[in-house]
This record gives C-alpha cells, structure tokens and sequence, in this order.
C-alpha cells in the first residue's frame, strides 16, 4: 500500500514531517552497541546525525557514556544534557577559543587537529587541558594529514607532545571513501586498507619514540559491515542511528532497518506523465542525491505502508527532483491509481542527517515529539 | 583580497553566518518595482526567498501590497505582519483547508489548482471566497495543466466558474525552465514563449464564452532579463532580491548584485592539493550544485573582499564538495598564500533561496539582525 493517510492523518500531520519509526533506531544502537563490545572496542556514536537530548537517551540506555559531536554548538548542547565525554570530530575553529575553552572546563573534551598552528591557537587560548587527537586522511581526502605524510604525522604528535594544554589522544580518521564503494565487499575492503593504514602509521611513531595513542575510525558503512576493527580502539559511527536509502543501496542495512523517513501530502496527480507531485522539497528532504539503479539522480524513495510502518520501497518510484516546496516522484510503469490529491506518503530520505536537520522535532510514530537543537542556524554567540 | 577576517570579526562572526548587504537587497527590490511599474505590471513578489517580515517591510517601502508565498505557514506568517493580499502559488494542499479558511477570512486570497478535485475540496471545505488561479504548464512540466492541453483547461475554468467559494482568477505560470537557458537571449525567448502561450489559452478561454481572467507570471531569470510582459498582469519574481551565483552564471545580474552571502571560519589549508576546508557545509550553504564554467559540480564560489562588502568571485575558486559541516574549496591555481586557518571568508551560494532557509536571522552588514520565519521546521499544526 502507497498512501498512509488515515494512519497518518490520526498523528496530526498535515504537512512534511519528520517521523521516526523509534523501536527501529533504537534497534540499530543496540545492534551497533553490541557489536562494539564483542569487537572490545569503545563505542563513542556521532550524535550529528539525530542532535537530540531524547534519543541521546536511548544510548544511554544502551551503556554509552562517550559521544562525537561535529561542532562547537553541538558539544555544548549535549554537555548541558550530562554527556561528558565529548569529541568534536571537527578541525578546531579557532574563533571559537573562548567556548572551547568553557566546555573543557565542563566536560572531558576531545578535539581533532592536522596542523601545528591549531596546536599553537590551543596553547594560547586555552586555560584547560584537552586531548588532541591527529586526523589521518586514509583516503577520504577531506580534512587531514594523507596518510602517506609520516613524517608530518610525526612532527604533528612531537608538537602536541611539548604542548601545555593539548595531550595527544592518538590518530583518528573518517573513511568516507566508503561511500563511494559499491557493495559489502568493496565497503570491507576499504575498512581494511583504511585501518591498516592508521595501524602502521602508529607503528612508525613508536618507532620514533613517539606514544602513540588510540586508533578512532568511524563512518556507518564500515562500522554496519565489519564485525571486527583490528587495531582499532573505538569507533564513532552516526547515521546508522537511522539510516538512509542510501545506506540501504549500498547494502549496509536493509530497508527494514531504516528509522527515518519524512510524510508529504500529496498535490498534484499526472499519470499521463508517470508523475505525481509532492508537498515536500529540497527545505524538506535537503537536495542530497544519489544515482539509482538507472543512472537518473534521485532525492528519495517512496515507501509501501504496512503493520503501522514504513515498508519496502516502492518498485520504480522516486523522488526525481525537488525544488523549494515541490518534489516530483516518477513511476517507471503506471502512477498507483489509487493515489489521490490529499493523501500522505512517505519518503524513504537518500540522507538521513541532511534531512533531519531540516526540522525542529521528530514524530515518533506513538505520537511522541521529539526536540532537536536548532544551534545551526544561529550566526555567532 | 579573500579573507575579511577583521571585519568579520567585529560583525561578531565566529561561526557560519548569513550575511546580508541591505542596501544591495533594497536597490534589487526598487528595480524590480520600478521596472514592473513602467510595463504596467503588478508587482507581486514571492516572499519563498527571504521568508522575513523585516525584508517584506523594504518591498513595502517600495510600494508593494501584494505578495506570493509557496506555504500555508508563510501565509499566515505574512498575514501576521499586515499584509492582506497573498497569493499561495503552491498547489492546494487539502489537509490544510481548515487553516485556508482561517486566512481567507483573514486576507484577501489567491490560491493555485490544476485538478477538479481541489476545487471540490474547496467548495467542500471553506466558508469564505477565495480567488483561485488555474496553474499552466508552459514547459517546466512541474505542476500545471500542459499548456498543450487546452480542453482541460476550459473544463477546469468552467468547473471553477461553477464553485461556489472560488473564483476564477485566471491562468498562472512558473516558467521553471528559464533556469536550463544559457544566457540572456535564451532566457528572453523561454519568456516569450511562455508568456505567449498563456495569451493564447487566454484567447481560447475568452472564444469559448469563458472570462478568461489575468496573467500571473514570475520567475527570476525572466523577470530579470526582460523589459516588458506584453499580455502579462502581474510578475511574481522571488529570488532577485538576493540573486546569488547560479543567477550571476546565468548572466541575469551583475556579481555586485548578489546581496546574500555566508560568512565561513577557514579550519583547514592544504596547499599541496590546492584545497582549504571551511567550516560551512551542506548544512550551511545547502547541497544545491551547478556546473561551473569547467564542467565540475560546485556549491558556491569563494568572493573576495573590498568596501566594506564581498565582492567579485575570487577567480577559480569555488566549493567543490560539501558534507554535513564541511565545505571543500578548490583553487585552480595557487591556494591564496595568506590564507591561514582561524580566517573568515565570504562564500556566494549557487542558490540564495535554500541556502538562507537554513538560518535562523540575517546578519547585515551594519549589524542588524533580521529574523526570518521558521515555520518550514514544525511538522504538523
């Protein structure tokens, strides 16, 4: 079944809402939490992709005491909600020293650095001690020093070795490559290369005499796939928390497992053009894309409806484009000719963290509203 | 010069900031006025771009009274501010009819429909008149009856003549594809056809015994490019008030004319493979994209900085990839050498629309903050 609007409609939505199907995420963090300790490593989940003191809960009650954040906001968002032991997996923004600085003071703070001068910003701006990690890029080519620049790895870890305020927590990478690999098995080898290559990398700083610290790795599609981290010490995994068809097209999750998903009204019916149109845009499921099967872009699936949740999606219905408030979904063969102008869908979101944060609160599907911090869209202090 | 730390600074930027140059966003708005008001057009502007009772106060200083906006919520968000003649130029969504009713009381309003069923769901469902446009088609192929089809159009506008609370208003268009023409000219001839499809209909309705009603087009690259409307009533453009860099690429305004930019801390610098990494992401500048002159995806182009303001786009360097927090900047040639990390940046977004909906206020460059609604955020009621 297509359209769930009596479901729906008995939630009280009457426009793009964010639901959240909570036993399924709370499925997917204790499967995950499990996973960490038979492997015996430290499980410190990014909370970028939820931001939110209620299912920060839920991990709680899965035995998690450490968290990652991917900025300064979030870090003091979730320090005053108890967490307190904190990495914010986010090059250090110097400008803002002075809050870094406070939430140190607060919370056991762990922040990530790949050039001397944010180890020199620290000296200065800091009055209390930090554990400064070094972001490796094994691949991802994003933030970090290339793995292959041993020696600068090194002068790196000296550097925050002779430090005042930073003490050196070890190397720590995201290998978001991973998303570019195509399968379970190209998803494994890329864990495998990315890791191998932080694990000789801190053998050489032994060898230099340097302690080298923890091995952090963490990105959904290596953590979801392997059941183990070799030389690994803790892993920070985030969008598992919901998924994404994204995740499930890279076969990391099933679409069962997908926790997220947003309801749209729908608007306008084309079946002459295989069409129908959405009350729900690129404001409401972001303008994240990925190729589908057929090489077309797409910004979303359509989800079947059934046992009171979002199911499978539907054969050869996507969301093909977006603008502001519009999404256009394209049926391969025929539009659901039981689909009607006012009935409510749902939309299996591509990126689950881009979407969420498009809202100010998840609808659990038991009619719980669940606040999410807004500190993005703030400007400065 | 590219940084514009210092002032920057002193606005109390720490953080990913929407900057806005008022006094460019004004001189856009006069122009638009002026130029409507010489080809004897309404000027009914689309407020989906700033979402701001401040900024709509400047289209009131200019002579508006008339408005569009693509939500139920921005409606009543405008009706809150005084104004009282609104068009929603989004299709009716039928499970807000409650709260249509509650602004058809409230203001004078203009609704969009291409299907019988939403003039029965009107009729059905509200107490008050409303005035309802039939949405054409004119080669967008997004919402609308095709252009093409002229029958269906006679037999809606019929039908609306026979409702009992709408009346027919006439025959409204988004000529969404001017956005797929390279350069002036092209964007002058989509103008042209599309205006003239909608006057011939007007003369099909008008022979087939029906009042035929008024013209409504609008949308930015045409109402930009063009001089006159002939056969148009009124012009509904939203994005000019910004612009941004996908409409300086479409050489519809100047780079002096893009009066919204977002204000990004430098957190990384890779000289060795021509990169900087911003703090400024997907959820800073929306994943929108284009091509840029050399076939790559960017997300935004890096301005330079002079009087007080940002400036041209610093030659070949654009955001070449972002994700949740981080934004990729690729130089062609040399990184800057004076760049360093803790510096403040200007980035143009490729689209001024969704990278504004994703802040809470507007900076401007005298530091004012101007608030914009968040009523995208909420799910239901």
């Amino acid at each position: 079944m297509l359209a769930a609007t009596r479901p729906l409609q008995a939630l009280g939505v009457v426009r793009p809402t964010l639901l959240l199907d909570a036993a399924r995420a709370r499925r997917n963090i204790e499967r995950m939490a499990a996973k960490a300790a038979r492997a015996g490593v430290r499980f410190r989940p990014h909370f970028k992709t939820h931001q939110s003191a209620g299912i920060g809960a839920w991990f709680r009650d899965a035995g998690v005491r450490c968290i990652t954040v991917s900025s300064v906001d979030m870090a003091e968002y979730f320090a005053g909600h108890g967490w307190r032991d904190i990495t914010i997996a986010f090059p250090v923004n110097p400008l803002q020293m002075d809050r870094i600085d406070a939430l140190a003071r607060e919370v056991d703070l762990h922040l990530v650095a790949d050039a001397a001068a944010v180890v020199d910003a620290l000296d200065r701006g800091l009055g209390q001690p930090v554990h400064l990690w070094i972001k490796v890029d094994t691949g991802a080519r994003r933030a970090g020093i290339a793995w292959t620049e041993t020696a600068r790895i090194l002068e790196l870890a000296r550097r925050i070795g002779a430090s005042r305020r930073a003490g050196f927590a070890g190397l720590l990478t995201h290998a978001g490559h991973s998303y570019d690999a195509r399968g379970r098995a190209a998803i494994l080898a890329v864990h495998a290369e990315s890791l191998a290559r932080l694990v000789q990398i801190r053998g050489e700083l032994k060898a230099a005499g340097v302690e080298p610290g923890a091995i952090s790795i963490g990105d959904t599609p290596c953590c979801s796939v392997a059941d183990s981290f070799p030389g690994a010490d803790e892993i920070r995994p985030g969008n598992f928390v919901f998924y994404d068809w994204m995740q499930a097209s890279l076969g990391t999750c099933t679409p069962a497992d997908v926790a997220l998903a947003v309801a749209c009204p729908v608007v306008g019916v084309y079946p002459e053009r295989r069409q129908i149109i959405l009350y729900g845009g690129a404001v409401h499921l972001s303008k994240d894309w990925m190729h589908d099967g057929t090489g077309r872009r797409i910004h979303g699936r359509l989800a079947t409806w059934a046992d009171g949740t979002w199911g499978e999606p539907v054969p050869g219905a996507a969301v093909v484009s977006v603008s502001q408030e519009h999404g256009v979904v394209e049926f391969d063969a025929e539009v659901d000719p039981e689909i009607r102008i006012g009935d409510l869908v749902t939309v299996l979101p591509v990126h689950s963290c881009l979407a969420s944060d498009l809202y100010e609160e998840y609808w659990t599907l038991q009619g719980e509203r669940i606040p999410r911090t807004q500190s993005n869209r703030s400007g400065g202090v």
